[in-house]
């Protein structure tokens, strides 16, 4: 609970009281400061007419680029810390340099810019850019025009990609001007809050993949420790900022019902409804992409094995929240998906989303739970607080965090996310020809496990005479884990491991009912080091209860945006000669 | 219908009307005739306590050997037509041969010899033989001992795998002597109605796997030519002799319900219950087992790539016939499976058996049928005329023909094809190592894809430029095919492939529901010949909504049983130069 405390001090100190809506009782809009800026584009076309005007331009690009970044908060952050002293030394440069002969321009003037037709221009650091040029080919997609006729740092806050060398260094190619000194200081002055500056502490063993977002992952050699695995170390998976709630202002709005728009509180939602526990895995759709770029570059967070992790929830059940307001046979004739909303926003104030589909939601056994408790506790700040849904046997992505919104529908989520990202696509498909239509939205995911020890790279001893072998197995849709293969000579011969549902000195959780296997099974074997092997390649490899079973490579199932990465995995160790026995 | 007709008349020729049950009044007791030479153990046991003798005896054995033959009628059947000719010459020496100074024994002499405690006796073609110590090593397992102090032929009818060379050389090693005439010559009188005498017609194109009981599977090359599997080539399965159903006398029972035993004919099931349509795909767990073989040889029958097919269902749905007769929440809170009996018998009167998960069978979403139509018509009797259950999404053994009972239980089928047959194991387990109690029941299929077209040898004509590549792709539990990658270099690049859901020129099927995808789909799609190519190695492989793919190789998926084998499928074809170009 240390972080909760700390994160509600946080939360206290920055929360803005606006009587103008109910959201922003409950929300601190963080990213409010930046409305002055954007209000070229407000005035001009409104919400509605600016979405469409994106639609209307670049419609193939919008596509073909959208997994970079766009909302994903796809960093790619590895190698970030060294570029970092480099950029600052560049950065400071760029003001000064090559500016004698350029005009000065007043903020005004830039704030004219603000769209294709009037030109695209851009400040950073007080120096002006004409950027509509660069617009067509941005990694980012047509996101870049949020920043239109305003300053660029707000934007470079959220997605810390652009904090490397090489951006400014095109950056400098499309500069025009510099800001007259006035201009300049009122922009400094308002200088925006960091959306990312109430996060949360988090636990020190975290391996960071991307920080703002925050992105992380327990390292792979204690993620097996704990069959329920420490809120602390839980992977952490944020899209967006952490959004800081109001627990006594929080409401829950429900749409897509007969009687119109429910709104629940979170006490009503603990009191109204029985309370249901359940020990469920959630996976990124991303867990070991690392292993699809060592085939490839991929377009996403460079996460390794243990973008996975099991707990208990505990919450309301989503069917038993739907029926008491009115869901029923005339609704279910019609609707064909459940939303979900995040009171995590972008710079747009586009929230979070996701759906699943109707079936699912309302199925006795589906047990999704509204969440209000981790392992016994107050959700954490980075999994949810107050009120997630955890979708057991589907992917983590449609598990939506800091829920403010649940709404009934013919209709899929329509967000980037549910739409435009997590889906799948086959090796053959790259940036220029995929259509995203073509593939439906991850939900339920396949049959994964990985070796959580021994680590890549390390020795067994030869007088052991045996490697000790553990990991974890999970697979998506309820679906059982009943056996473990492995292997140390690379899939020639095969072992079946040992498999369990609790910590070694607890007994065995009961057997789940057929369809409902949510949680991981951790494994563990001792195999005997084959004589002469001078190196162990060693291999795991699961199947669930539909005998579904994992590919045997990585390279066949390569993906444009690195997801369900679930071949073989694979573990090298050098077998060292030991002198054990001559002792 | 023509095959109908036929096998309705050689049922009114064999039909055997017998007051004393009501099972026999609807199904032929084909096999009483052997009741006879049975009678020493029916006399010293009866029937429960044979099974117990059974059970104690050789307990290790039981399982080591089960697959082989025991009931799952799993025939070696290649090359039994040419082993045939050599192998009648041979049986008729047996008799003769060595025989001279052999003593002389009478049938009652014989009789008494009918347990592994007073030595195990049989006759074959007139000679006596005491094989009291191959028992152990019977590749059929303990099945040997309902021979025992009795004639081998009836049984040899039935598991034609006896037919063979090898195996009358075997039985030589065992000779004591022979019958006396008298006794010879009345056994020969009794010659048993060979079980498999009444069996209906077949069309000519299947290949047949196995001809008792009836195993055969349609060409790969036809497979693909309709989306429904017209029903003479739907590849048939049969366990064991077809039984022959009087529909006018036939009888549903259902067991487990709150009423009592519930007795249904024909007319109350069609008439009672609204009948409800679907299309779904059947296949048998050893599809493909072929493969499998090719890397270390398996137990069953060789299946190439067309033990799947697919049909549309009519009937009633179970769910309705048991909600009809009493099943609720009470019956809900303890039982645990449904379990099916079939009318077709082995020579011990065991039923044919299989189950499934209660939630299965009773789900709104599962649409189990007690079906009696396929493909617009009465079931054929291959097909389980009159009723059988069709399990959408779930492993051909489970869907019961010529079902007689049904049982809400709490408890798994005991049957040996529920308990001791179709179960997936490690490919480091063998018949030594087996426990069958380790795995579960295959129930929902994994993803399935093959190449129906090109054939495997054939060749290419490279001015054609492009080959055309067929297929297709199903998955179990209602998961729908979303995509098939094909590749003609052996899976280095992919391509996709084009899914159709209906014959080329009608109108594809409106999309299912979410996790009732119960059809297969067809693929096609025309491939570039790579420049300088010789051969071609063409690869498909399917992916599901739950996005699970098949994995590359078929040696880490081998089982002993030679089930599940659904690894990529690899076609071979030169690529010959043509001469079209230069004409």
């Amino acid at each position: 609970m240390q972080h909760l405390k700390h994160f509600q001090g946080l939360a206290q100190v920055f929360f803005i009281r606006s009587p103008s809506s109910r959201l922003s009782k409950s929300v601190i809009p963080s990213l409010s400061v930046w409305d002055g800026h954007l209000s070229c584009r407000w005035r001009s076309t409104g919400g509605h007419g600016r979405q469409k005007y994106f639609n209307d331009r670049l419609p193939k690009f919008r596509f073909a680029l959208a997994g970079l970044l766009a909302g994903t908060g796809a960093v790619l952050a590895y190698k970030l810390q060294q570029d970092k002293v480099q950029w600052a030394a560049t950065s400071a440069q760029l003001r000064v340099t090559q500016t004698s002969d350029l005009p000065i321009y007043t903020l005004e003037e830039v704030t004219k810019h603000c769209s294709l037709d009037s030109g695209v221009w851009v400040t950073y650091k007080g120096a002006v850019y004409d950027i509509t040029e660069f617009v067509a080919v941005h990694p980012g997609g047509d996101k870049i025009l949020l920043a239109a006729g305003g300053a660029l740092e707000p934007y470079w806050a959220l997605y810390a990609v652009h904090q490397q060398d090489h951006v400014l260094e095109i950056l400098s190619e499309y500069k025009i001007g510099v800001l007259d000194a006035e201009s300049y200081k009122k922009q400094e002055s308002a200088n925006p809050l960091d959306p990312y500056s109430a996060e949360p502490t988090r636990h020190p063993a975290l391996q960071i993949n991307s920080l703002k977002p925050f992105n992380a992952e327990p390292p792979a050699s204690i993620l097996s420790d704990n069959y329920i695995t420490p809120s602390v170390i839980f992977f952490k998976r944020n899209h967006l900022p952490v959004p800081r709630v109001d627990s006594e202002a929080y409401r829950l709005d429900i749409e897509g019902l007969p009687g119109g728009v429910v709104s629940l509180s979170l006490s009503e939602l603990k009191s109204r409804f029985p309370k249901h526990t359940i020990t469920a895995t959630l996976q990124c759709a991303g867990n070991r992409r690392s292993e699809m770029n060592e085939v490839k570059q991929v377009k996403g967070l460079n996460w390794g094995i243990a973008a996975i992790s099991n707990a208990t929830w505990s919450g309301a059940r989503l069917r038993d929240v739907l029926l008491f307001y009115g869901f029923g046979p005339e609704v279910a004739a019609k609707a064909k998906h459940v939303q979900f909303e995040g009171l995590d926003r972008d710079v747009t104030g586009t929230a979070y989303g996701a759906s699943i589909p109707l079936n699912n939601a309302v199925s006795e056994e589906g047990d999704v739970l509204l969440a209000y408790e981790m392992n016994g506790e107050d959700l954490p700040p980075d999994h949810g607080y107050p009120v997630r849904v955890v979708v057991p046997g589907v992917v983590g992505a449609r598990n939506v965090k800091w829920l403010g919104k649940i709404v009934v529908s013919d209709e899929e989520s329509k967000s980037h996310w549910q739409q435009n990202d997590y889906k799948g696509f086959s090796p053959g498909t790259d940036w220029d020809t995929v259509d995203f239509k073509s593939a439906p939205a991850i939900q339920e995911l396949p049959i994964q496990s990985a070796i959580t020890h021994p680590a890549e790279g390390t020795s067994v001893d030869r007088s052991d005479r045996e490697v000790t072998v553990k990991g974890y197995a999970w697979s998506g849709g309820g679906r059982e884990v009943v056996r473990v293969d492995i292997s140390v000579d690379g899939g020639k011969t095969w072992h079946v491991a040992k498999l369990r549902t609790s910590d070694q000195e607890q007994h065995p959780a009961p057997p789940p009912p057929p369809g409902r296997a949510w949680a991981w099974k951790l494994w563990e074997i001792d195999v005997p080091i084959p004589h002469r092997a001078q190196e162990l390649e060693i291999v795991c490899k699961a199947v669930d209860s539909s005998y579904n079973m994992q590919p045997d490579t990585v390279a066949p199932i390569w993906n444009l945006r690195g997801v369900l990465s679930n071949a073989w995995h694979r573990v090298k160790v050098k077998v060292s000669e030991g002198f054990k026995d001559q002792k």
